[in-house]
């Protein structure tokens, strides 16, 4: 392989920012990118500063994203991407500036701040022709890709059964009332959207749940708390599922439940085998076929699969971590990038990018839990929540 | 304390019958039990033949537990107490005759076939005055009682959520056309009543979490399944709750999950801390109090309590199990019916034994997760389940 | 099987004793044996009040064990065998006075207080003719039966390494100078012979190791300390060890290591495979075939095997405990007495209770490190450990 | 801080080779580095090939590390240090090279091929006035750092017992013999040095008990083996250690343990508190204060402490692993380099990056346990081997 940098630039991630530090490592880990544009914030004076402490010139440091996105365009060297690290609110209109430009678009999650913006992002990357992906980060662990490789390729047979987990405590006291920015903007509906812990981390479990099935949510019935006093948005998330072909599936998230630092956690049962997964325990995969002992899969170790090995630096037993498994999307996203510009196909390991579907289905997720509880957690259609105001309106 | 054996009986329990041995050895380990009769089966043959084995004599083995209950009233040395480890069907009918009888009854769970027979079995412990202890296990591990005193006591603030899990794989296939006798019954709704995995083990999940919480369900949102063809009753309980207070939770609980062994888990979120206890790992209880870092507290080690000390008969380290934790609720129910035999209170530490009262708590539950999940879902009030008729009606 | 319950009696084991506890205990579980008689302490009113309390009659409660040991002899309800758990010195005398009444034993470790006394106490039993069996009760644990199972069946190959540790933390302070009965007297050399944690556990460690492997030591070397100042005896034990068929080891022990409350563990390595099992989580086997993923084996589970199943009372999930891996060797026991006074051959089965020569091997172990450590860690063979003087002169 | 990447070359770390790459990693997560040469391999086609792939020039790409070391002094944009990441018998001439020319040096450990190299090493550190730095990288996890503040701090107490070991399984077939390049060097005399294992990883495990207790050992009593057929190294290394303070404890390094993907774990034990920590799940500690629950510290969670913050990018529960922990290194190293050029002191947090007195250490802890294997196990000081000849002659 070529060596050739992905020249890439971001907005939002500015100083106390804390995911677009972990896209900017993330995107070095494999040094398929190199950083050389930002708008890292809408302060000028703020947005330079943080620019130049991370090695990006003063000349390429914006404090418009507009500007950002048409001088770029403009450049030989311009940007091939852009990194969109910015609160919810602002991921539509800063996506929108840069596809226009046919500048290739990574977005943090969850893709919008609700689902006619997704819905308009989709025609907008439709329209573009330029390559949109959506950071659900979790999908990047190399054992949580072999256990898609095990359940499509039928080691755990019919599926019957998806537990899904995401628990957090950092939102157990009133947070948003100290000078917290992270905990201000996630409890804000203004910048979040409407769902605050669901949208945060209930969107990673959904995800996690459909990308290692396969299969689709169909219906959910919601039951949602908002626990501490004056919060805006639900900070625990109860769900049913229903999936298509009959699966069933929970999903609690919760950012009230203490000791739960991280606790994503996937369970998937078919009517041969189990398995599950826990992101605070990344490099071991837990498969138990039905009459056998249960195995301890390791990633890079016996029986992990060529899709683990792949997203693999080192040795089973030294562990990778949540950057690595960032890394792993941007692993992916560089090639698709790279065979995009040359003209080839996307290949089929690069075809499980997240993507704007992805992030529609999330709002749909969102949408449909949102009127689900609002309506007593009656079951609600996902693909009926093609509105925002029908669905959560009384 | 004084040595002085209680005279027991057991209906149920004959050859190849799982529950009636650890019943039997559960009332052995502390020695304050004395099985000296039986009607282990109904059929005579078994009945002896399964009598013999166990050191009961020719003379006090029955094949009739009616004429058990009556031979053994007019007895000087008749039996005190009965244990009841039939199929739930007969858990009503053989109560009756002891209470009769004034005998007191240790029943196995759940309580009865059906709400109606809990409530008339309720009313006929009233009259009576005999003592019923209802044998939900699990309440008798130290560092469940310990998890129960933790939150009696304020140490996780006031509770927000709940998350109560149950989950096994031995129904994964469709054992009850095999010879197994517990996949028979326990399938059968004539025998188990109309809830499958839901009576089995739900109960007993939905015991634990009031135990240790203290609270009590107001409604339920239930989706069940059969996931194995034919199979008559539900193998999967996907269900929401609200519990009084405010408190949110949920609850699930299958026997067609691969990998799953006996897997009952309870973890319970307050607004200062957490906790955590898994029934696999009976000797651990993980707490977590907000902004320190999570404690390993063990049965009879380091901050275990009192409670926990006084259930534990050896060190910290040597591991207790689930007969162990068995034969709590037996030493308890010894000295609760010393105490009533003797005219004394009944001691408060003796007053967390479960009840008829539980019992039909238990009904209760079932029944309206079976009108919710009857009902697309909707919530149903656990107090408004009081007629079998009317809630499952339709 | 005819029900026939053997009768015992027992020495030592008063109140305030740990180990008679656990052995009582232990012959309850499963029914197999009535304690009729005892010798529970050197203290009559003491002995008394002890046997009152557990149900032995004043007519067969006895001050003295020599007398105990002439009068059940006499009589024709007399006991069948005795169990011996008073401190380690009494060990060899109580035997011998059983022994020469023909009387069964069954002792607790280690089997004597000196090698010298173990090698007179194995002729004795060889001129007895009576049944002789020590409790090395880690031995009983279904999964420890179906590690030795797997290492004899060839799945690890050739053995190689073989990794043992025994860790507490209880006498990290010290204890013998408070009220401590249990502290006072395993550190006090006239009662519990030279080795302190040594002969404590890790003589149980040197046993499992043997036991599992089914391979002897040949050599040790060994840096033995007393850390608390005064301590006349080891409370931390370091050893190298040289098994037969060039297998190598460690064997680490300690009683003042915070943090472990009875962490046993062993792992075993060959060229084919590797296992690992703790005692603190005994219901899981952990087993590695290279270039596979590692199995975790439950005790009654898929892969536990006849011998652990054969001795599991409770299904796989169902945690069984110390007191049922003590019960375990209790049930060979009571096999192996009616075999004996039925006149038919002890089983192989039984032929894995760990006996006199267990016990010889212990001493010899035992005196080989004070010989070792007494000389600078220099090798000892276990074999020329025969004379306690030579080995422990200088 | 301002943006200034420290300018690096690598000697070693073409194609195929393992640790080269996580050196590279490693130095581009904190962006702290830009590599701009190297001497990737001694076969000039192999070292360019290697070079372009990872965006080093053509005209910085060198097959000779002297000429490299020559012409970069030259350069005003020349690289202000070195990494080595060869086979151990190069990493002596390679460092002497680049010394001599003033420029910094960061060497792959065991720091030489034997202990005179790294003596006369340490003499031309000494001499240079460079930089050095040997990559015992896992005293870079977060939490090895806050262990050893737990120790330093004074929470253990005085300390009495460590237990170290470092186990592996990738050695248990002759892999040597295959085309794994990795195993043929590392079990090659001429490359690896007399030690196989003790070299390769054993030297890190008593790094790491010497990093966390900041206590010297004193003397060592060991048994080398080699047990795979016609291996020419050590592939298990048992050894009982003294510290100086009286400390006692043991060190177990195998490579040829089924199931040990990369057993790297270190227990501490005073007379006060113990702590366990296992590189495989290097985001928790274990404390255990005697007489209080076992506490679980998580990397930046609650109790983790400033230094453990410090080296966290991810808040707890996001897993960091192997390469941010080496990367923890460089970012000291980088701040240490920083520090020199600008004639400012090496911070005390910058004093803990492993040095060439822990190179110096590591040698003569090989030689004393090569030593002492060769003489039955007999202690050898570590002082006395200060010369290679003596020590290992006979």
């Amino acid at each position: 392989m070529e060596y050739k940098r992905i020249r890439i630039g971001m907005v939002g991630g500015g100083d106390g920012a804390f995911i677009g530090a972990v896209h900017r490592i993330s995107t070095r880990i494999d040094d398929g990118f190199e950083l050389v544009a930002g708008a890292l914030s809408s302060d000028p004076d703020r947005a330079l500063a943080s620019a130049l402490r991370i090695g990006i010139s003063e000349e390429r440091s914006y404090s418009s994203f507009i500007e950002m996105a048409k001088q770029e365009k403009l450049r030989e060297d311009g940007i091939q991407a852009v990194i969109i690290v910015t609160p919810n609110h602002m991921h539509y209109p800063v996506a929108k500036a840069f596809l226009e430009q046919g500048i290739h678009v990574i977005c943090d999650k969850p893709v919008t701040k609700d689902l006619d913006e997704a819905l308009a992002l989709k025609a907008l990357v439709m329209q573009s022709g330029a390559f949109f992906a959506l950071t659900h980060n979790y999908t990047g662990y190399p054992l949580v890709r072999h256990a898609k490789h095990l359940v499509d390729s039928g080691v755990l047979g019919n599926l019957r059964v998806i537990q899904a987990e995401y628990a957090q405590d950092w939102l157990t006291e009133e947070a948003e009332s100290t000078d917290n920015k992270q905990a201000k903007w996630r409890t804000d509906p203004e910048k979040s959207g409407l769902a605050g812990c669901l949208g945060d981390i209930g969107t990673h479990a959904f995800n996690l749940a459909c990308f290692i099935s396969g299969k689709k949510v169909q219906q959910v019935s919601a039951d949602l708390t908002a626990f501490v006093d004056g919060r805006r948005v639900d900070d625990n998330v109860h769900t049913m599922l229903r999936f298509e072909g009959g699966i069933k599936g929970m999903l609690w998230s919760s950012q009230v439940a203490p000791g739960n630092e991280n606790g994503l956690k996937i369970r998937v049962y078919g009517d041969k085998a189990g398995l599950e997964w826990s992101q605070e325990s990344p490099n071991e995969l837990w498969l138990s076929v039905l009459g056998e002992p249960t195995q301890r899969i390791t990633r890079a170790g016996p029986g992990a699969g060529e899709e683990a090995n792949r997203l693999s630096r080192v040795p089973a037993g030294h562990p990778e971590g949540y950057l690595e498994g960032f890394a792993n999307l941007y692993l992916d996203i560089a090639a698709a990038i790279h065979a995009i510009e040359e003209g080839s196909e996307v290949s089929s390991v690069q075809g499980v990018i997240p993507s704007i579907n992805d992030g529609v289905e999330g709002m749909k997720f969102i949408n449909a839990v949102l009127s689900s509880s609002a309506h007593n957690s009656a079951w609600r259609p996902l693909e009926a929540a093609a509105s925002n105001d029908s669905s959560l309106g009384d």
